[in-house]
């Protein structure tokens, strides 16, 4: 293509309210426009981006034995009452009503309509496993959109469902998925990495998000690099300590910490480590007991471990009044030591295994030092993994040590089982002739999101750095003197045609520009090989090469540009 | 593609609910399945159809130098009530709130959005034309959906929206959108037609329908045989008459038509053919003023023609105590003789043109005969094209006689000039350095309506009759013993194959159904072109081919097959 022919709109300046890199470069670079809150249109230089995702997602998904279909976005309430989730699902659900008051809602996800398709079109054993999926626009109302397409609010999805006679056929296409998504962000060119993910309310280990990685990623990944381990740090189990409870040195004793309040300052105040300290969190649960969750110093709390302790399902942080009334002190100084049997302690596991360590007196301005436990406190009534893990933390799998980093959660795959299928009596006739539950898979890739992680996985100063297989063109020629040199005309012009003849996805800039502008164009836009074609080095027959990803301009001739340019993309 | 990877799902009846032909063998072919009211799922082989018609259409937008885009569906009120439409659109509009009560809708069409982006986007003479366009879901909240995809809730649409720094551009631009709508539909394999349409408020010639041409049609319309012309019925003038009134031959009297109220009745009962009788339609305008719109007995009143009349922009048809109050008769014997000067008579342009006519005696079970303008009533207040035309109507162009036929718009072009760019102040600086307004056009197709108006057009008692360019594949490939015999199994696999290299949409049907289940679905599903395997055949190197246009079976050589089906591909 020409730029004469592209729409092409390119901003000096992203405006005010972008937060994040990749929304002020998709802005900047004229990949999408606002229309009001988590609203985009994608422009024309977008939506080449935005189809080069989804294409490559069809290719791998229609490869696995996928069927593509598409259902409407409008859905209507009773499907969703079925499931009991039209209560449930919150508000990030949009509910509509329509003309003649009956609730319908706009999709945010579509497992009640594919299961009422499947109950209707799936009744033999003999029809199964069957997988449909869609490329579809999704609505969910966040109540704060943000960060462009990163936490819109329509964005578009690629959303599989898959139906099965047994669990060993779900675990079978869940496998599939695994590799068919591993399969997809590989072509794309990102760098992600597949973690153990939490399964919520239906349990099991069958769960797993895809996360290209990024600085600016939302989500903590604990990855071992010894092994294939790897989970989202919600998830990803601290070991208990493989030492036994030191035996008690020092007497408790009070200490006065004037004004200290986080363990970190405490910790300095009495010139003690950081892991020496032990905080207590109050929380109360929803049968109004008031709990004490204790964690290292150091350590932070992971709120879906302490889920699923029993008794916290739910909970919520005490108010500053309950805390008084159950300690007699005020947040800022508390601790499980002298405290009414009433207090129920979870101690994490770490926590479990100190000894001689640092608390809260329950007395404003003073701690406890020297503190263990039988001796100065009975032992927790529950002892729990409710941490985050950490850098160098053991490796669930015995095979190393944890290490941390960022990620993008750009795609989700998950065994349902028969969460779906049973509340919505989606049955099939077995082998043995008797009706029995399907057991059901769902498989999701945020399409839209998948180009906001590219480019913040990808850019520089200049702006975005595409992989090859999602930036907007693969090359582009910028001709120094178009409108005004017959010879570079005539070159830029007759090299566009032989790349275009080759299957290259080109990118000829013949607008009336500087340079230096149509170079800042290329380099913002994220073109990853840019051609530049010029009088004085046509004179030798020689024109310039240099790849957006870095690396210094080398000269190459003319005549064998076409056959450089493969060899670069195919390197 | 072969029919064991594909999710084929047939029905051998419709369900009860459809009504159209195409909605039922949608239905019935598993293109569609129904969610809920105007709510349908394009089921994999359903989609297959969809996205080449959806390819088809890019294509040609995208080599009349269209730029693809893609908006958001949920569109913000503000915008609407910019151009006033959020309260004049009515109820096909879905409105919604969000979560915090900000009001949207689902996009029934996009010109506020695109305007929106247009006024920001477009500064200069030196960006003009642009004309962008998108693929898209829409939502109309119709009163009474059915018919299937053809009046849906929710569909598919292309709708492209060109902006202009004159008249003569957005003129040039359309006659390109008029050309690519022929490329597409032609490409498409359909029989359609382009015809003139009404521009409802803005006036102007600058409108035109694409109707593909079938029985069913929604849609009358008129052309010429002998001429291009060629228009909707709503908007195809009706010629005055080419002779002069003709001398008063008979005395005006009173004759008994006991029980006799439609012309045809009335003009049976009196022995006169039905061109000597008037009809006349009582209807009060806006402001309250009574008027009789006078017709000839065998034409139909034509209400956008009347809505031009002056006076008439809007009307509604009196009641029946309101012709009583006006005329002192009820309806059904009601005429323009000796009636108050406060009543307004409007004739039709053929009416303006009898002598010696019939019409009601504005007496119960009375008519008049031998009636006379000017000696029996006063001439009409206004003359005016105000019936549909009939076949054997002078063509407008005076080119020959019009002709009617039915057709389903899948089309439609329109010259919005500046009723939307005007109202959001959509301004560029002209060559001149001054601000002015851009002329604007905008052009839609519907997408999943083109499907069933494809299987309108092409079906017999076997099923749907896809032109090739939409068909879900091309070709079929149907083994007889495809699971019992080996040379059968061997040589419909090397054909598949060969085919496949060959560029051909080639479907195998390696089920082990029935042949006779097997042709059926086949025929059912509407492919064009059939290949027949057999053992007996094979014995002597020969397979069948069949077309499911018609014509008879023909043998051909399995050496030469390939070779075959290019040549019935080509013709």
């Amino acid at each position: 293509m020409r730029t004469s022919q592209l729409y092409l709109s390119t901003l000096k300046e992203a405006p005010a309210e972008a937060e994040l890199i990749s929304h002020k470069l998709m802005l900047r670079a004229g990949i999408i426009k606002r229309l009001g809150s988590g609203l985009y249109t994608w422009m024309p230089l977008g939506l080449r981006i935005l189809r080069k995702v989804e294409n490559i997602v069809r290719e791998e998904m229609n490869r696995s034995g996928a069927q593509e279909l598409l259902m409407p976005a409008v859905q209507p309430a009773e499907l969703w009452q079925e499931t009991g989730r039209w209560e449930v699902f919150g508000p990030q659900m949009l509910k509509i009503k329509d003309r003649h008051e009956r609730d319908f809602c706009f999709g945010p996800t579509h497992e009640e309509v594919i299961t009422d398709i499947a109950r209707t079109e799936l009744r033999s054993y003999k029809q199964l496993p069957m997988n449909f999926y869609q490329i579809q626009t999704k609505f969910r109302d966040e109540i704060r959109p943000r960060f462009g397409v990163m936490r819109a609010r329509e964005f578009m999805m690629k959303d599989a469902y898959s139906f099965h006679a047994n669990f060993e056929s779900l675990e079978a296409t869940y496998a599939v998925m695994h590799q068919t998504y591993s399969a997809i962000f590989s072509r794309l060119g990102l760098k992600f990495r597949a973690v153990a993910a939490d399964t919520g309310a239906i349990g099991g280990s069958g769960s797993h998000e895809f996360h290209v990685l990024a600085d600016a990623g939302e989500d903590l990944l604990a990855y071992c690099p010894d092994s294939d381990y790897a989970a989202n740090v919600e998830l990803a189990e601290a070991l208990a300590p493989d030492h036994l409870r030191a035996r008690a040195l020092e007497e408790m004793h009070e200490v006065a910490t004037p004004g200290k309040i986080a363990c970190e300052d405490v910790a300095e105040f009495l010139g003690l480590p950081l892991d020496k300290t032990v905080k207590a969190i109050a929380v109360v649960n929803d049968a109004n007991v008031f709990h004490l969750l204790l964690l290292r110093g150091d350590h932070n709390l992971n709120e879906v471990k302490t889920n699923k302790v029993e008794g916290l399902a739910t909970f919520r942080f005490a108010t500053e009044a309950e805390v008084e009334a159950a300690l007699g002190c005020r947040p800022g100084y508390i601790g499980p030591v002298g405290i009414p049997e009433t207090v129920r302690v979870v101690a994490d596991r770490t926590v479990f295994a100190m000894s001689d360590f640092v608390c809260g007196a329950n007395k404003p301005g003073y701690h406890l030092k020297g503190v263990n436990f039988l001796r100065d406190l009975p032992d927790p009534a529950v002892v729990a993994d409710i941490r985050n893990v950490v850098a160098g933390d053991p490796s669930p799998d015995g095979k190393g040590k944890l290490e941390l980093c960022r990620g993008i959660e750009v795609g989700h795959i998950f065994q349902l089982r028969t969460k779906y299928s049973e509340s919505m009596n989606c049955l099939f006739t077995d082998q043995d002739g008797q009706q029995k539950v399907m057991e059901m898979g769902c498989y999701g890739i945020g399409v839209s999101r998948v180009v906001a992680a590219a480019i913040e996985q990808g850019h520089d100063d200049k702006g975005i750095k595409f992989p090859s297989a999602l930036a907007p063109f693969t090359v582009c020629i910028v001709p120094m003197g178009y409108h005004r040199s017959e010879t570079v005309r005539a070159a830029a012009d007759a090299l566009y045609l032989k790349l275009v003849a080759a299957g290259v996805d080109v990118l000829l800039d013949d607008r009336n520009e500087r340079p230096g502008s149509m170079f800042a164009d290329m380099e913002l836009i994220g073109i990853p090989h840019r051609l530049t074609i010029g009088d004085k080095g046509l004179a030798e027959g020689m024109i310039e090469y240099v790849a957006r990803s870095g690396g210094d301009m080398e000269k190459i001739a003319l005549d064998t540009a076409v056959d450089c340019v493969r060899g670069k993309l195919a390197a």
